[in-house]
C-alpha cells in the first residue's frame, strides 16, 4: 500500500495517456478532477491486487460517451456521487476498493477522484492495460464475467440500471442513453474479489502509468527510453501531413497520416475509432490492435491524443505488446483489426516490426 | 370485488377499444393474452378503489412501443414475468393490487394478464381515462407524482431501472431503449396506495369499458345507445375516402379522411399520433385531445384503431368528454391541442358540437 499524491497523479495521467493509445478522452480534464479531490478529501491509497482482502470486493467506474464530447462536457462530482449511490443501493454492497476499467485518457483519473470522496484504495490495476472504445472490451468481459447490472447517471439526476442478457447490448443501450441525453454518462459496474482480479485484471498498470509518465516528464530523450527499458517500439518518426476527423454514432473515427522527415518518400498511416487501432508504414501493417499504438511529440515524448492531433505536429508512433489476455483467440476475436473492420489477420508487433539496431 | 371471467375481458376489451380513441395497439393481441392467462391461472378479481386496503399499494404495468410494432411483435408472458420480477426487487415491495395504466388498446389487458398470472386483484380505475401516446401523461403525473424509478423488460432478459430528474425524459429514454430494442418493452411504475388513487385516478373506468362492450356487442343500433345512454357525441357519419400513416420517432401519425354518406359537400378529418387527436368538420374542429375521439364501424359500432383503418370503410366519429383532471390548465397543457402541435385553443366538445335533437 502505497499513497498517491498530486505529483503522483499527474505522472499517472502522462502515463496512462501513452497506454491510452490516443482514446479515452483528454487526460487534462480528468487529471485536474483527480487533483481537485485529492486537494479536497486528502490523498488516495493504491493497493495490489493481493492487498485486497478476502471478504473485500472492488467495482469499476468510467465515463461513457465520445471523447471529444467529454471534453465539451466537463465530468463532474455529482454524476459520480449519484453513479455511486445508485452503484450501492442497487448491488446492495458497500465498495471496499475501485479498480480502473481502462489505464487511459480520462478513465484512468476517475477511479482516483471517486477514491478520494469515498476514502477508499484504488487498486493496482486495470480491466483493458490500455484503452478501448466498447464497454465489452475487457478483459473482465473476454472471461466471461457479465457487464451487467451496469448502473448509468449524470450530474442532473437522471439514473439508469441496465441489465442485458448479451454483452454487446450493454454498449448498444448505453451508447443510446449517452445519444438521447446528450454527451456522456458515468457508469458503475461489475464487483470483483481479489482471486477475479487476479485471475482476469491486467495487473500493476497505475505503477506502470506512473512510471512511464516519470520518464516522460523527467527523462531527456524520453522515447528512446520507451524503447530501452519499457520494451517498446518505435515504428515511425515524421510530422502529421494530414487528419480526418468524424464523430459517427458517439466515437470519433479518422485517420491521421504522417510524412518521414528524413526520407519523403517514407509515410505513416494511423486509423482511429476513439482509439488508434491500426498503424500502416509506405502502406505495409506495422501494428494493429490489440496491440498499443500512440502518436508522441518527438521532442516532449508527450502523447497526443486522437482529437488533439493537428497538421504539422512532429510526431512518433509508439507501439507496445498487449497483455497476453487479448493475444488470445477469444481477446483477438473482441478488439482485433477484423472486429474493428479491417481486412488482416492480428500478427503479434514483435513478429511484424523490427527495431533497428 | 367482483369476478372477471373471459367474457367479461370480451367486452372490456371492445370497450376499451372505444375509450382508447383508435390507439393503445390492437386489442385483439391484449385480449388474446389475457384470455390465455385467465384460461392457464383462473379469473381475476376487479376491485374498487375502496376496497384496496391501508396497507396496500397497487402498481401500473403496460407495454412501450409503437401499435404497429405490437401487432408484429406479440407481447409475451416472459416479459411481464420478467418486469414484474425487476420492479419486486427494485421497490423492495411485494405488489398488492394492479392499476391500469391507460384503459385503451393492449394496455387496458395487460392489467388482467399480469393479474391473473400473479392471483392479484385489479382495480377498477386507470390513469387516463382513455389512452394517451406519451408516458408522462397520466393523471398521476399531472398530479405531480413522479413516473421514476421506471422498470423495463423484454422477453430476452434485459431489463432496465430508469430514474429522471424530469417526467418528460423518462418518456424520451424510454423511446430510445423502445428505438435501440427494436419494438416494444414491458414497463412498470408507480406505487399507489387508495388514497393516491382516490384522488388522481380516473375511477370506474373498467367498469364503464365493460358495460360499453356490452353495447357494442349486443345491442342493435349501438351508437344511438352510446349517445343516449353514455353522453357521448356523434359528430359525422360518412365512409373513409383517404389515410395518411406513418410510423415516425416509434409514434403512428398520420389522418384519415371521410366523406359523408348524405351529403358529398360534407367531410370530415381526423388527425391521429397513435390516438385521434383532432376532428374536423368541413374545416372547423369540432372535437380535439383529452375530449376523446374515435371511428367506430356505422353498422356494427365496433371501434376502429389508426392501424387498421382503410379505404372504403363506412365509420363514423364518436367523441366524449374527458375526465375533468384532463380539463385543468395542466391538463391542457400536458395533452391539449397545443402539445401536438395544433394552432387550437381547447374546447370542450360539448361547446363545440351540438347534437341533433
Amino acid at each position: 500500500m502505497e499513497s498517491v499524491n498530486k505529483s503522483d497523479i499527474e505522472y499517472i495521467a502522462l502515463g496512462a495517456s501513452l497506454l491510452g493509445t490516443g482514446g479515452g478522452g483528454d487526460p487534462l480534464v480528468g487529471k485536474l478532477m483527480a487533483l481537485s479531490a485529492i486537494e479536497k478529501y486528502g490523498g488516495v491509497e493504491l493497493i495490489s491486487i493481493d492487498e485486497l482482502r478476502e471478504n473485500e470486493k472492488a467495482a469499476t467506474f468510467c465515463m461513457v460517451g465520445a471523447p471529444t464530447v467529454g471534453v465539451e462536457k466537463i465530468p463532474n462530482f455529482e454524476s459520480l456521487e449519484n453513479v455511486y449511490t445508485e452503484y450501492e443501493k442497487y448491488y446492495g454492497y458497500k465498495i471496499n476498493a475501485i479498480v480502473p476499467s481502462e489505464i487511459g485518457g480520462v478513465n484512468s483519473m476517475i477511479p482516483f477522484v471517486i477514491a478520494a470522496m469515498k476514502g477508499i484504495p484504488v487498486v493496482d490495476a486495470d480491466g483493458m492495460g490500455r484503452a478501448f472504445p466498447e464497454m465489452q472490451m475487457d478483459t473482465f468481459s473476454i472471461a466471461g464475467i457479465p457487464n451487467t447490472p451496469s448502473i448509468f447517471a449524470d450530474e442532473k439526476g437522471n439514473s439508469f440500471v441496465v441489465t442485458t442478457e448479451e454483452l454487446k447490448w450493454t454498449e448498444k443501450i448505453s451508447r443510446s442513453l449517452v445519444d438521447t441525453l446528450g454527451g456522456s454518462l458515468m457508469n458503475g459496474v461489475y464487483l470483483l474479489d481479489a482471486l477475479e482480479l487476479k485471475r482476469h485484471a491486467v495487473p500493476n498498470t497505475v505503477s506502470l502509468a506512473r512510471e512511464l509518465g516519470k520518464v516522460i516528464k523527467n527523462f531527456k530523450n524520453p522515447i528512446a527510453h520507451l524503447v530501452k527499458d519499457f520494451g517498446m517500439h518505435c515504428l515511425f518518426t515524421g510530422k502529421i501531413i494530414d487528419v480526418e476527423r468524424k464523430t459517427v454514432g458517439g466515437f470519433v473515427r479518422g485517420k491521421a497520416s504522417l510524412l518521414s522527415l528524413e526520407d519523403s518518400e517514407s509515410h505513416g498511416v494511423i486509423e482511429f475509432q476513439n482509439e488508434n487501432l491500426i498503424c500502416l508504414i509506405n502502406e505495409e501493417v506495422k501494428c494493429t490492435t490489440p496491440d498499443l499504438i500512440t502518436l508522441v511529440d518527438n521532442e516532449t515524448g508527450i502523447p497526443v491524443t486522437t482529437e488533439n492531433l493537428r497538421f504539422g505536429m512532429g510526431c512518433s508512433v509508439i507501439a507496445s505488446k498487449a497483455d497476453p489476455r487479448w493475444r488470445t483467440e477469444t481477446g483477438i476475436k473482441t478488439v482485433g483489426p477484423r472486429y474493428f473492420g479491417y481486412d488482416y489477420d492480428y500478427v503479434p508487433v514483435e513478429n511484424l516490426f523490427k527495431d533497428e539496431v
